[in-house]
């Protein structure tokens, strides 16, 4: 893992770096390993084979392993990785970035396999052409920031080294889980008192994340280029809990309180990873190593007369605009124009 | 108008009348006469001339009146009328009510002109199906609970007449319309001071009512067969003032606060219709004389095999539950399922 | 168990009983025996047994259970008890009204231990008047809804017999729990399809538990003395889920789709009880036998000044106004009139 | 106006200036004239005359300017301000912004007359130590973003020149005031169609405008040292109409639909500007040009015993957490713990 740090600070849209050296080594991720995944898979390796023969291709270690790629081991020793191609779901984003918890992640091209996602610009069958453009170093990026998490024991102090620091991409939720009983998480903002929160749970959320979890639990809608931290509580015993955004500079932390009658589960991108006792805590703060996530709007030939109207040019973000209306049905207006013949329906 | 009064607490589900007489005078509604209206009455009137030509069938006194209309007038001394037909939009049903703003409301069957409207069952095409369904008493109506507004001066005395009374259909909104400053108002519920309210205004609604202004205000949605009343305030400049639900019996005060800088526009059922001056308020009880609207499900025929096997025969209200699926796409889940090309889009 | 039949539909401002005959039996029900509850129920002995000396006194068959009282085991041939009282908080009421999950609760009369709680009328220092109130039949109650629930499996028949019915006060939730997926519900309504729920889970609730999880959730409030479903779903994946309400005629099925990859658990009034497996289903209705709940304005002095300016005498139901400002601070408005000196803070 | 331009990427927690040089002319703003504000501003000039005798002290021409002050009039050739103090409210430090439209403005010191605000950070009897910390330059500032405003016509032409640009400090609001139909506003995020909003009205805020209208219509609280924009539907017909936060390099216009019946009016911080016919629009962008407003914790003793415990010093932006606990009663909790004795109350 020799990819240099990215700066949080840099512009969220640069192109992937000016000096280009093209990747020498892919890591093929996938959760599941359904048909149309296998046979995806196999297009892409014999394409890769093809057209860049040089090219090392890894994969995690798994019984499932594709024929012709080489293990790959997450860690500080882990192999040098220059492009991660995901094929999957959402959830296939969230596990690659989750590999690389420490440190830096290479740029992420990612492919649905039909079904949506938030996550995926790209198509399975439209390949090629993504492969190529991130080969050719024109791929532009959106640097997705992540959140980093250090854990606290009762006396406040650290209880992870370095190794053990946790990235998520989407979110952190301290969760009651299956106690039936409501929790008391209190909220330190800088090292300040902010509230005690007697809820279902806490969610600190990325401005990706607050599509996810957050979102559900009433949160706003935070534009993935800004760098900001989202404060959402879940089923709160409490009539004016609000969602908070805090810049990217302010650290947060859940402690659970020692009036909790029982522990908490903490769910890292959707993953149950680790259970807090009354008393311990979690910190997050921004982390300097975002997920370099390859846009959509990248491989956008320039000439593409609709996108030239809309005067949003290749390299700007705006995948998201199209996501929130296509994906999320954001503000989908009431159907009063449509036709309903009541004999009919 | 020598309608019987009707008893809110009867079933809301009843057929029009047990000892059943065919109604001998329709009055035609419509807001606007647009092309399509103006040919949907005059089929109708055609229809009605051939078939039923004993009937009377009048129109408001408006220089747009159809041929072959009679002219009615609202009043207390108005001709009698057995069935309202209504063609255009929720506002014409709206309209129709409140030509009853005293009193009882003959039952009302609403034609959509294409266009989709919550409250309107019947597409204008199957209109035959629809009048003779009424005519032969077969059909079922929902009574739709409405609102009666009375008015006191800043010391509390009743400032109209039984006259001057009025109904609502969906709400009473009082609001700060083109004052730029917040007001406040005093909110009594039986008489008891509830709270204050500092906001852009307060929306006091009928089930029906919910799916209208308080549902954009966030209030809940609530069944229209239940007979309740629903206070959802405006923009309201606290984190903790929630949507609340009486029961029909309650009586709700809304009183613009003598700290409020300005007056304050009085909504009915969304005609600008009276001002209030601070220390003025306005009263709101479930009225004795519901809205009876016919079903959609009344002119299903019996052997319609969908709705057999949906179990919810003729009479039954479900009209509501299809209502809120296609008109406000309740719940309408993300669309993880359905396929995106970016090149195609 | 042989108290007669209440209906829902009876006003639900009723005095007990216009026949009155004095109670007979008395549960005393306490969930935790800490020292004041120890205290307080002594006090409540040697006061029952001095000035009601016939009355038999009872008590749940637990190790810690008081001296002097018999005991008392749930059950369709339960020993009749006429009236219940409670020391603790909301969790105590809901405690006591489980014991009576099948048919009817005698008239409950419940006592704070000092903390305020939503349920709780009175505070234990008043207990002598408040019991004198309750035997001289001159008590007046609000009969709280509970919702009685039956269960089905895959193939829609019914998991148990009426021994196995469940009845509860505040609501059912049906919940991921543990789990970290999302999952999904179809939620019925008088058998007919409403909508399909993928989320953290859905709450059923009575206008009681509209103040409970539901609120935390974002549900409405709904005056107890409505009778009314309320349905709430909890962090659901769409924009567009709103709370619904529901006349009390409604059946509400929540059935776990087979879609769902993990059980869900069910929590009746805060106790998890039961798991659902893909498939399974519970449907909610209101229940025959609601609680009822002795009022504080029962043992209000008539010629209590301020209740006489407020205009609300003995026997209206206002304990809801003061509890909902006083416990939930609804609506609580900003400190813009309170002095803060920042040298001084 | 000569101020440097300060950028908004500088931090926002800066001392005012390196080199400092103490300011030579105050203007002194005031919006109301009550007794306890004349009496204030006597103190100030007395003791402004004594302690800095060479500073000149402007005010506004109005016919209540104080005596001893010079008469200041805004615009590209106002005379040079050097630091701006403020008695009144929330709705002064606004005005005084708004005496700034063009360009920058001076550092604000602000102070309230008793009540409290989300703006005022000192509270006057405290006026001295205030005045004095801002003279010796040793205040921190919190930069408080603003909005910059241009209007364009049917076509989309600038309508106004660079004179009648607009800056708010909380947040522009289009609205449909009197009228009493919805409105239709088409909503661009960087020239590309986001949304089209049937609704109230639509307001895009600051971080400080996020607790003012934003808050009451729904939307989250943003801290005001991050930069971003946020958007927030006022009565939306919709159910799926969520706010949004943007990235300070965003630019959002609304324009009037063609669609709509009726013309809407702009609020700008509260005070109604403009009126937008249908085609209009108005775009918002972040200004280079924020409010300094000092910060309450520029003026705590370094030996402030609390204040160190809490590890925030001087020059720390804390004030906004104990602003939204002590104004906003943020997450105030149920008061479970109280004691409320019936009788008593
Ligand atoms: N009640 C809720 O809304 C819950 C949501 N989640 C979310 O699920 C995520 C984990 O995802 P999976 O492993 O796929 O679990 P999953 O298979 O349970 O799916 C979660 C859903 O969230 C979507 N999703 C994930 N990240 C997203 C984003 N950033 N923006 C918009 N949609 C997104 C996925 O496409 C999927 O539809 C967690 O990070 C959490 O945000 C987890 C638990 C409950
Ligand atoms: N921000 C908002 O949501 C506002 C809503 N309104 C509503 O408009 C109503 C007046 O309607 P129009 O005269 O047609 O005015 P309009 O032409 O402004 O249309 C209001 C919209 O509300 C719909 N609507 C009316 N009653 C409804 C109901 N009970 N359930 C669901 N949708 C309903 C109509 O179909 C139409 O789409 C008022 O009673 C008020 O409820 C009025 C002002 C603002
Ligand atoms: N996120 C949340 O808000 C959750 C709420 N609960 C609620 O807790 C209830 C069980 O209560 P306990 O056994 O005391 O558990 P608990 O000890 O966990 O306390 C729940 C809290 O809810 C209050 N409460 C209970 N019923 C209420 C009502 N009808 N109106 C207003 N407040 C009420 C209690 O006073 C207590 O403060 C459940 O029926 C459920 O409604 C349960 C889990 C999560
Ligand atoms: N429904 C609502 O909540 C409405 C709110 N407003 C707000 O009023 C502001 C104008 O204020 P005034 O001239 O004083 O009018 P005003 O006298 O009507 O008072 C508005 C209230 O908002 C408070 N306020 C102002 N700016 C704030 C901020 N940034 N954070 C927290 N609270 C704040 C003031 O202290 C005051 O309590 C507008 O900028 C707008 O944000 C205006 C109309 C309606």
């Amino acid at each position: 893992m020799t990819l240099p740090k990215r700066n949080l600070h840099t512009s969220p849209k640069s192109g992937i770096s000016p000096t280009y050296i093209p990747p020498k080594s892919v890591l093929i991720v996938n959760k599941h390993r359904t048909k149309p995944v296998v046979e995806a898979i196999e297009s892409l390796l014999s394409y890769l084979r093809e057209k860049h023969p040089d090219v090392r291709i890894f994969h995690e270690d798994r019984p499932d392993r594709p024929d012709g790629t080489e293990i790959w081991r997450p860690g500080t020793d882990a192999e040098r990785v220059d492009l991660i191609v995901t094929l999957g779901g959402d959830g296939t984003i969230l596990h690659a970035a989750s590999l690389f918890k420490v440190g830096a992640v290479p740029p992420v091209l990612s492919f649905s396999m039909g079904t949506l996602g938030f996550l995926l610009p790209f198509h399975i069958d439209d390949f090629g052409k993504a492969i190529e453009t991130a080969f050719e170093g024109k791929a532009t990026v959106l640097h997705r920031m992540r959140l980093i998490c250090t854990f606290q024991n009762k006396d406040g102090h650290t209880m992870n080294d370095v190794r053990q620091e946790w990235q998520v991409m989407n979110e952190v939720a301290l969760h009651r889980g299956a106690s039936p009983h409501l929790n008391t998480i209190d909220v330190f903002v800088d090292g300040q008192h902010l509230t005690e929160a007697v809820s279902d749970g806490i969610i600190v959320s990325t401005p990706t994340g607050s599509t996810a979890y957050s979102l559900s639990a009433g949160g706003p809608i935070v534009h993935p280029s800004l760098s900001a931290l989202v404060l959402t509580p879940i089923c709160p015993r409490s009539l004016s809990f609000r969602p908070l955004v805090f810049p990217s500079s302010s650290s947060i932390t859940l402690r659970l309180s020692e009036r909790s009658r029982a522990e908490a589960g903490l769910s890292m991108d959707g993953q149950v990873s680790h259970v807090l006792s009354p008393g311990e805590s979690i910190t997050l703060r921004a982390s300097l190593y975002p997920v370099p996530c390859i846009n959509r709007s990248s491989i956008v030939e320039p000439d593409d007369s609709r996108r030239g109207s809309e005067g949003a040019g290749p390299g700007k973000e705006d995948d998201w605009v199209r996501d929130i209306n296509n994906l999320l049905q954001y503000n989908a207006t009431f159907r009063s124009k449509a036709l309903l013949r009541h004999s009919r329906t």
